[in-house]
This record gives C-alpha cells, sequence and structure tokens, in this order.
C-alpha cells in the first residue's frame, strides 16, 4: 500500500474536480474541509466512537441510511420494489397503491431483503498476497488467492450467526481489504408510496433529467431480542443503529457541498482500447438483444396473463432499466467519441513506452496482449454467452436446476480441483434464499424464458453450436418443454431448497428431467468457466501493467474502480448544459409534477397530491426561493448502481436527500468521468418529508425522526 | 374608427407586455421609444420620404428585405426554395448543393417568384361601407362589399401594368385598409445555401428551438429599363429601392430590444369555444390525414420515381410544415386547458350579458347563435371538405381543371349572380401563373393524388355523399385515370393557360376528359360555395358582436387578427424555459452547428463549413462574449407563418437577423397570446454573413451591403 499512498499525495490534483468513488479510508487525504465540509473527517469515518458510516446500509447490493435511533430506514422505492413485489404476489398489491404501516405492529415482512451495517474495514493486503509465494501461473496465482480469502472470511464468519464478511480486491489486486457486516434479514415496510409517486415517469424518464419521481421508500430493520440479526420472527425488535442521521434543517441551495456514501457497484475506468471495442461490438449488441427478447416474452406473458404482472415486474424492471442504460452508454461512446480517444492515448503510450529502454523491455507488447486476451475470449463468445443465458434469463427453474447441479459436482470434487471460492456457509445462504425467487415464479413466463433460450441455442453458428442441446433439434420443443414441466419435481421451493445438500447419486436419483437437461450442459459450461478464468487471470495483469504505464505517463484517478465496497463521493449542486443554448437548472418543483401529470401512467400523479400542489398545502416543506416544495436535484457526485438509495448529505452531515440516478447525457460515466455533463441525480428530502406528511399523512414518522 | 382608436387608447396597457401584430398606422400609439426604439417612427413608416417600411417586401406571401441599393433581398431559405425548386426542374439540382452567382448576368432567374413593394397604405372604411346602404342581410352585404372593394382595385390596378391592389377587412369589417403595391415578376437567385445549411435539420427540426438552420437565401429584384415590373427578360435590369437595411454594426445581446415589420399570414386570437371545439373535432383531424396522405403519396411515387423527388419537393414540404404545426397546436391546446379556459371565460361573459339589460336585449342568445353556426357548416363537413380536396391535393391538372370550368362559367353568368371578387386582372394573372404550377408536375404523382380524392369520395358516408362522383362506383378507377390522362389535353401549360379564356361552349367543345368529370361535381360545388358564403357572412357578424361584449367586459386586443397585411411587432431578445427545470438561452452557437453533426441527413453540414468552425476561422462574425458565432436567436416577437423572411432590426433599424419560425411549445399562439414562452426564432445575420463570406467565398456580396 505504501506505493499506492504515495501515488495518492502526489497525483490526487490530476484529476477533475469532484471526481473518484474514494475508498473510506482515502478521506484523509481528499482535503475535505477545503471542498465545504464543516464536520471532521473523523466524524464520518472512525474505528472507535459511532459516526456516520455507522448510519450507512448495504441493502441486498444498494444502500440505504437510518434515520432514527428505533432501525428506521430510508431508500429508494426502486431499492424496496423487490421486497414489496414479492410481499405482493400472495394477492394484496402493496405496489400499485403503496403501502403505509400506521404503527410498528402493522409493519410488513419484506421477503428476500437484507441489510448489513459494517462492523469493520481493514487492510489485508499482506495476508493474501502472503499465500501465493512463488506461483508464476496467473490461474493458479488467482485461485491461491481465492482460497486465501475464503479460508479468512469463513473463519471471521464462524464468530456470530450475523457476521457476513466480503475480501475485496482493490486496484486489480493491488490491494485487498476486509469488510466485516452484521447482517440483518428481518427487514419491514413502514411506508412505500404509490408507484404513480415512486415510478413516476418510470422508463420513460428513467435516467432522464428533469426529473420528478418521488423515488423514496422508509423499511425498519429488525433483530433477534437479543440482538443478532436473523430471518422474520414476531419476536424481532426494532435494530438500535450506533447512528442515525438528521433531516437537513437549512434549505439546499445551487452551488452548495454535498457528499455521498454508498456501495457503487461496477465501473470500468481506465479501461483499454480492446476493452472498449469488446463491448461496443461483442458485450452490448448481445445484452441489448438479450433484454429485449426477455422483456418481449415477460410482456407477452401478462398479455395473456394479467395477474402474473406483479410477479415478473421485478425482473422486467431491472431488464428495462439495464436496457436503456445501455443504449445511453453506446450513445454516450459515440458522442465522446470514445474509442477513437482510447485509441489516440494508446498511440501516445505506445510511443512513450518505446522511448523509455526499461519500459521497452515490460511492455513492448502490452497493448498487442490486451487485445489477443479480448481474442481469444471472443472466438467462442456466442457459445458462451448462449450457456450463460441459463443463469439468469432462462427461467427461475432452469436458473435453480443449474446452480443445484454445479453445488453438489462441485462439493464432490478433490478439494485441489473444487472452486476455492464455493464455502458451505454461501451454499445455505443460496440454499434459504430460494424460497425468495420462487415468489417471482410464474409457469407461463419460466416455459417461455426456457424455449426461448433453447430456440437461440439451436440457431447458433455452426462452429458456436452447444452439444448438448442438439438432441433438441430432433423435437417438437413445445412438448419437450410440457414434458419437463409436467415431470419436475422442482415447483415445491422447499423440496428446492433441500436439493442443494443432496450427494450428486441422490440428485440423479431424483431422476428430475431439468436436472437431466443441466447434466448435457455440464462438462460445455466447465469449460466456458476454465476459459473465463484464464481471461480473468491473464487480464486483471495485464491491467495492472497497464496502469502502471499510465501512471508513469501522466498519472491516474487514484482511487480504484466500483466493486460494491462503501465509497464516498463529494460536490456542489449543480445544473449542466446537455446541448446547445439548453441549460438544466438543478432543482425539479413540485409545479413540475403537476405539469407532466397527463393522469396516464407512468405521468398518473395520485390526484390528493395534485389537490395539495393545486391548493399550495405545503406544510413547512416550501421554499420560498423556489416559490414550491423542491422534488429533486442534481448535484457533481460520482455514482453509479449501487448508489441507489445512498444519503446525499450537507456539510454538517445531515441528510438533503436520496441518490437514485444518474443522467443520461453522462452514463458513459462508468468508463469515464466528464466533469461538463455529470451529475447524480436526488430526491430531495424535502419532498420525501412533504409526501410522507401531507399526502400520506405520516405524522409520526416525522416525530420518530425528530422533525417537530 | 374613431371608436376603434379611441378603445385602442383605453385598452392597449390590457395587452400582454410585446403581444401584438400592428398595423403600420397605430404604430404611434404603441410608445416605441420607451420600449427601447432609437429612432423615430416616422423612420419606420411616413408617407413622404424613403422609410423603412420602402425596405420591406411582400414576397409571394411571406416576406423579405432589400439589402443593397440594387435590389438584392434577403429572405428565407426556405421562402426562396419553391423558386429555386422550380428553375431546378429542368435538370440541374440547385437545391441540394445551393447555387452561387458570382456576378450579376450568373443569376439564376427564379420562375413563379414575385415581389410586391409597398406604394400607398390609406384608410378606405368610408368609401366600402357606404356601399352596403340599408342592405341587412349578411350575405347581401357581404357581396356588395365585396364588389365595392374589386371595383376600387381594378380602377387603381388599371393606373399602370406593374401596380397591384388589394383592400383588406380588419377588425371583421369594422375597417377596409387599401394596400397599393408595385410587383415584380422578375425575381433571380444570388446566393442559395446548400440544404445542409439552409434546411439544416429539415423536419426534425422545423418548429423547434434550440435550431442551427442557417435559413436564408439572397435574391435580386429586376425591373425593365423603363422602371416597370414585370417578367423576366434578359434587358432587364436590378431595381434601385428607395431604402435598403444596413447590417447591424453592434453586438446583439440577451435583453436587447428588436422589431420586426413582416406580413404575417393568418391568426385567429379571440375566438369562441364553438370554433376552437369545431377545429379540435372537425377540422384539424381532417386536415392531419390530408397532410399524411398527400406525404404518403408523394413519398412512395419518389420511392418508386427517384428523379421526381425534386418536382413534388415543394408540395411536399407544405404538407410536413403544416402537419407539424398542426400537431403542435393540438398538444398546445391540450397543455395550456384552451378550450375549458374559453368555456369558463364564455360562462362569465355570458353572466355579464344578463346581469345589463341593454347587453341582455342584443346579446342574450350570442353564443348559442355562434354554436349554430359551426353545427350548420359542420353538417355536410366530409362532403365539403372531400369537394375542396380537388382544389390542392387531388393533382395539379385536376387542380387547374376545375379551376378552369369555374372561371369560364362564372364569366358567363349576368353581373348580379357573378362572384363580385372575380376580376379579368385577377384571371389573367393566374392564367399566366399556371406555367409555373406545371413545372411541379409529375404525371404518376398526379394520378395517384387524384386517385385518391376519388377513393376518399367514395368511402364518403351516404348522407355525405358526392352525387357526381357515384359514376366511378362501378369502374376500374385505375383504368379510368389512364384514360382521363390518357385522352386529356391539359398537360400542355401554354394550353391550360388559354383555356381560361374560352367560352363554355368552346370548353365544352375540347370534349376533354378531366373537364368532363369537374362538369359532374360543378353544382355540387356551387352549393358548398352558397353555405360557405353564408356561414362566412353570418359568423362575421356574431364574431364583431363577440368583440363588442368582450371589450366591454374586460378590453380586448386591439391589433386586428392577422390576414396577410404588413404588421409590426418588437419585443427583447430572450429565452425561455419550457418546462421545469429547463432553460433555453436566447442563442445558438456555430458548435452547436457540429454538435448535431451526424454526417446525415438531415444533419449534414457541410465538410468545409464544418472544418471553418472547427479551426475557427471566422472572420470577423466571431462573437468573444459567446466565443463563437451566434447562429440563432429567440426573441419575443408575436409572428406566424407568412412572417418568414421578415427583417429582424435593432433600435437603430439596422438588420439583426431573418426571422424564420416560431417555437413548438407556443405554437398555440395564433390562437392566444403567451408571453411566457411564445418566441419567435431568426436566423442571426452574423451567420448569414459568416456563411455568405467565410463558406460561400461570396465577399463581392458583402461589399455589396456596404461591409468592409
Amino acid at each position: 500500500m505504501k506505493k499506492i499512498l504515495f501515488a495518492l499525495f502526489m497525483l490526487i490534483q490530476m484529476n477533475h474536480a469532484n471526481e473518484g468513488m474514494w475508498l473510506i479510508e482515502q478521506l484523509p487525504a481528499l482535503n475535505l474541509p477545503q471542498a465545504g465540509l464543516e464536520i471532521s473527517v473523523e466524524d464520518i469515518y472512525n474505528r472507535d466512537t459511532p459516526c456516520l458510516l455507522d448510519a450507512i446500509v448495504n441493502l441486498g447490493g444498494a444502500t440505504a441510511e437510518f434515520v432514527s435511533s428505533e432501525g428506521l430506514l430510508l431508500t429508494n422505492h426502486h431499492v424496496a420494489y423487490g421486497g414489496v413485489q414479492r410481499a405482493s404476489v400472495q394477492g394484496v398489491d402493496y405496489l400499485t397503491g403503496g403501502f403505509l404501516a400506521l404503527s410498528k405492529t402493522e409493519e410488513l415482512p419484506a421477503p428476500g431483503s437484507y441489510a448489513r451495517v459494517i462492523l469493520e474495514i481493514r487492510d489485508v493486503t499482506a495476508e493474501i498476497l502472503e499465500s501465493v509465494g512463488n506461483v508464476k501461473d496467473l490461474v493458479e496465482r488467482n485461485r491461491l488467492i481465492k482460497y486465501t480469502i475464503k479460508i479468512l472470511e469463513d473463519t471471521i464468519e464462524a464468530e456470530d450467526v450475523d457476521i457476513e464478511v466480503k475480501i475485496a480486491s482493490m486496484y486489480n489486486g493491488e490491494q485487498y481489504i476486509l469488510y466485516k457486516y452484521k447482517r440483518f434479514d428481518d427487514l419491514r415496510v413502514v411506508y412505500m408510496p404509490p408507484l404513480s409517486i415512486g415510478n413516476y415517469g418510470a422508463d420513460q424518464d428513467n435516467w432522464m433529467w428533469p426529473r420528478h419521481t418521488g423515488d423514496f421508500a422508509f423499511l425498519r430493520v429488525y433483530m433477534t431480542p437479543t440482538g443478532k440479526g436473523g430471518e422474520y420472527s414476531p419476536d424481532n425488535i426494532p435494530y438500535k443503529p450506533e447512528k442515525w442521521l438528521k433531516i437537513a434543517s437549512t434549505e439546499l441551495r445551487d452551488g452548495d457541498f454535498t457528499f455521498i456514501i454508498g456501495y457503487p457497484g461496477r465501473t470500468n475506468r481506465n479501461r483499454t482500447s480492446a476493452a472498449i471495442k469488446y463491448h461496443l461490438n461483442e458485450i452490448y449488441p448481445r445484452n441489448i438483444v438479450r433484454y429485449e427478447n426477455t422483456i418481449r416474452i415477460l410482456d407477452e406473458t401478462t398479455t395473456r396473463y394479467p395477474e402474473a404482472t406483479i410477479k415478473v415486474s421485478g425482473m422486467r424492471k431491472g431488464r428495462a432499466n439495464y436496457h436503456k442504460k445501455t443504449l445511453g452508454i453506446i450513445s454516450g461512446m459515440e458522442a465522446a467519441d470514445f474509442l477513437a480517444g482510447q485509441i489516440a492515448l494508446e498511440r501516445e503510450l505506445q510511443e512513450f513506452i518505446l522511448s523509455k529502454r526499461k519500459l521497452r523491455k515490460k511492455y513492448a507488447h502490452l497493448f498487442t496482449d490486451i487485445q489477443e486476451q479480448f481474442e481469444y475470449i471472443s472466438q467462442t463468445l456466442d457459445h458462451d454467452k448462449t450457456l450463460a443465458l441459463f443463469d439468469y434469463d432462462a427461467g427461475i427453474i432452469p436458473a435453480a436446476a443449474k446452480k443445484i447441479l454445479y453445488t453438489v459436482l462441485e462439493r464432490e470434487k478433490p478439494e485441489a480441483d473444487r472452486d476455492p471460492g464455493f464455502s458451505e456457509t454461501e451454499i445455505e445462504r443460496t440454499s434459504s434464499r430460494i424460497k425468495y425467487r420462487y415468489l417471482s415464479f410464474f409457469e407461463p413466463a419460466d416455459k417461455e424464458l426456457l424455449k426461448h433460450a433453447l430456440m437461440v441455442a439451436l440457431s447458433l453458428d455452426s462452429t458456436q453450436r452447444i452439444a448438448g442441446l442438439e438432441f433438441i433439434r430432433n423435437q417438437n420443443s413445445d412438448q419437450y418443454i410440457e414434458e419437463l414441466y409436467g415431470r419436475t419435481k422442482m415447483k415445491d421451493p422447499d423440496f428446492v431448497s433441500n436439493m442443494f445438500f443432496l450427494s450428486s447419486e441422490e440428485l440423479e436419483a431424483l431422476n428430475d428431467p431439468i436436472i437431466q437437461l443441466f447434466q448435457k450442459l455440464y462438462q460445455e459450461d466447465e469449460n466456458r468457466r476454465e476459459r473465463e478464468e484464464r481471461f480473468k487471470a491473464e487480464l486483471g495483469e495485464l491491467r495492472r501493467k497497464y496502469m502502471t504505464v499510465l501512471s508513469a505517463y501522466k498519472g491516474f484517478n487514484v482511487y480504484p474502480n466500483a466493486n460494491g465496497t462503501v465509497r464516498l463521493t463529494y460536490g456542489p449542486v449543480a445544473g449542466y448544459s446537455p446541448r446547445d443554448a439548453v441549460y438544466y437548472k438543478p432543482f425539479t418543483k413540485l409545479s413540475g409534477v403537476i405539469a407532466k401529470d397527463t393522469g396516464k401512467p407512468p405521468f398518473d400523479m395520485p390526484v390528493e397530491l395534485r389537490k395539495l400542489g393545486e391548493k399550495k398545502i405545503y406544510g413547512q416543506w416550501f421554499n420560498p426561493e423556489m416559490n414550491d416544495v423542491p422534488v429533486a436535484f442534481t448535484h457533481q457526485c460520482d455514482i453509479t448502481n449501487g448508489n441507489s438509495g445512498s444519503p446525499v448529505l450537507n456539510a454538517k452531515g445531515e441528510l438533503l436527500g436520496i441518490a437514485f440516478d444518474g443522467n443520461y447525457e453522462a452514463l458513459l460515466s462508468d468508463w469515464q468521468y466528464n466533469p461538463d455533463i455529470q451529475r447524480a441525480i436526488s430526491v430531495d428530502i424535502r419532498y420525501v418529508m412533504f409526501v410522507t406528511e401531507q399526502y400520506a399523512g405520516a405524522e409520526y414518522l416525522l416525530e420518530e425522526m425528530g422533525i417537530k
């Protein structure tokens, strides 16, 4: 780490202002007080006393924050969505009209939702890299690292039932950081606004600014009477967080300092032209086709079976979100001439390498080596991506069957060959959570998705074919799928949950036709996994080299790419100019919600909310300068997926709003930061409070949060 | 007029700031100096010495302005378009790549284009209304007025060959103003930028802001050696206008005073709810269908016969323009809840009427009377609008045949029954201009348009049928149309031109099948004309009453609706906010043209123009504050179709730009002025000069305009 810390102090000024998803340990180096922070960095994070970080929660990959001493959580409507969707599949639709608990006893369990609170952050680079020794083979080296990580994780997780540990690789394996969490599986819905507030504008406004979505929801975290996290139980009591956020007491204005702490999922900053080409030509086009097919199949299903709408809505929403995002990234790349820019940079870098004897020796072939890796993995891409279809997009039962078969066979391998990332704790977690997956199971959709995946396999070019599926060519596929679903016992989630612990012989003896289907694919899928493992290992090493060259040439952004670990980003409230003669102001208003209202989805605001605006019944949430209630705002924070639900904080560390989106013009931001147009989009806490108090009438929640 | 002038001083302050398309005679009452005008009102218009009005030209219904002492005219590209299109149909395409004359001898005749310069403006209300005497019947009264007008016009036109006179009714016949023009039919193209500048963005950007269209062209007006207007002759010499405009010498900025003088075509301000409903439910939907069908037929034709593209492009462009405009008006009405607002106003007015004894006696039934008129005309609307299809949208030969038959039969009627608006001068004008119409004639398009119109007629509901067309029901329509076009002699424009002067017997003796077709429709069309005449007369009277009531209740905007006569409008340069959190700045820039460039139509700017921008070769047209060349701007002037090509002038009366459009958000402006969002869109004179000098290299034109 010493080298990296040195780089940090040297190069931080080369970053764009406000660029960066910073590790919590990096905060002291950021000059946050100079940027506008009025509290101390220790108030945000320290090891010994309650700090802001204790109020930030990882909510199943996204983010949430405590806002009361009784475990009340604020997050996005779209983050709470999955739990409420799964709560609604039994008959009562809590999505369309929303849900409000008038007291704690009325709160609604949110099946499958879980929260993680950080207990400890620790650099474990030395321990991890020690295990590698002198091993040169990159695949072998990666396996050793994975194995060491798993042992360390398992050891600490054994301390208590609710401990979860994740060790994350930073800078392509230059650094390893351990995150120890306390995990809670009993989350309940307190207030979920109706779709017509929480998802106002839906797909049409998704990723767009100006925005008028009240994308928030209140949940509550419960623990056992003895203070452990765990599954739902009526005996559980509200969790008492070490720290919770105060609602901002001063008005937010254009230019004000803000910061965000949250869990950004994945970025591709500082990638090479080969990676860009690979995504533009191979990955994105395939993903777009996949998203479109899945959406189409789900839409056809709900047209025939309207009763399935809620069940498949989570999957549909996810695919639609990434579909629009991918199109945005592609147009962002085209608009910025991104590939050409990277190619030009690499030409400069190559000249630089060749001009220095030391560099020339080590890196002369760097770019062709990278190129070769992408060529290698691209050769089988149609084949491999079709196999990957069955992981998520070919129906819930097929995905479960594939996972079970893999688990059972992996467990019986000799230890040396076994996937080192494969622990018993994790198998148990997967098995126990399968029931939540099944809440979204709808047989006709499942069949159509599987049928589509099989058809894709059959349509592959002869060089890409999946041998294990060729037998279907001579069958009536409809009949075949009817038979699979007619004979399988895998429609029962409890039965499926137990299948994870069978031996391979027991599994075979079940004679389940869907398991049998995946037995035919198993070997080809193993080959795919090996190819991907090698690709990843080789590419990781090449990326480290690339960063060394880039750093030597011009310095580089010193924060690691997002990887689902907690990060801080900061920047002022700011509008932007998306194109010539157009300026987007940083705040939207309640009158703007009304102006978009057509009375029809996705712009069908509740009549009662409209009346409040028309009659100017604003409560204390009226802003005199705007002459209205603020709804959402844009600011120069550097976020991505996973930051959804993150708290937006002011200079005093008070809650200003909840981050929920980035703007369409800057979807390229996962690859490259652009300070002129990249903005975080957050719902304003004043709108959250206005809706909660004036529209929903949940004044008791405002009291719980210490307001009035 | 006394009453109106009184009303003017009383009510002018009730108008919105910058609302109004003012008559030239009204200027002294407008407090223009207070608004920012630095020259005197007499500099704009006076009867005795050269004034700005002498530099403003009516260009075939649109507007243009003199910019040199040698008759050099500036107007819009889309105004010059028709003439250049007709010049291009013989083989050389002057549209796509543009046209530049390097000297006067190279200038390109623009067939069918003509210009009118005002010689005199005179109030003739007394003379016109004298003729009415005590006649009570409204149809009879209107006929008398029309007759008196025509006699007065003809008398003055007889003074010289190039005199044209138009007497226009203002305020539904409260006032009549005579406009005496000198007319020029020899116009030549000096510089027409390529489509990729002059029509940059095409239909997609039409009516839109921010805009990057270089919508300008240079023409020149020619006269005979003895100083008369007339048709093209190689002996003609450039016209020497009394006055020409100077290019603005100071930089235009946000907030600066501007004014426009031009020829707005038609507005519907201060109309009743019955009129709004009639347009929303009857007129607009029918027009949209008509535009779409015509566009579709023309597109199908050019797909089959690409060589017809230029010939039909004028018609297509016109229909596409009104199609988008109509959709914009409808959404403007919906967004503003326009109908509901008018209904609410009328409810107030009705209460007001009933509360005053004097008003009650005269106006108690006003709104039901108006409603009845619209119901009356709506009864036969499918029938009547289908007959009207043959006037413009059923092909060029059918339109000519219909016009000829009507002319011939009208001329032979006893004087008392004859259409009083039907003068020999006008017949001669129509006859001599038919050749320009025929430059757009393309037989396959003509046949398809006629066939479509016949099919529309056959599809009418039984109550709306056109009896004269029922015979086609038993024919093979393709065969019938082939026969019509096979046998007709009307493909020869000279022959057609002479047909206007035949007697009905001679016409009959031609035995032309297309004339015979319209003979079958003649009587039904006569009935339609009578219905429309009555509707117009009754409605005119009711509108006068409505304006009296409205004026008594709350004052009204005192300028008459636009009617193709010259008007002045003024207001500052201003951006606007089209929706919550969005602000449109008032200037676009050359870098914005480049940002829109995709290399493909409609955004395919010329490579050489792009290079100028990229290399920052701006000449003197660079604006340091914008750090760029300004391209277009928005200002609060109140304009509509017909204002196209109008000069935008600064406080000193210098030329700032050329008006060419209104913004989409304010297309409702033809019905109602909205100062918050209605803006005129003008091409900035600095972009005109930059393109002319730096891109086209026509420095001699800048010298002719007195620049450098």
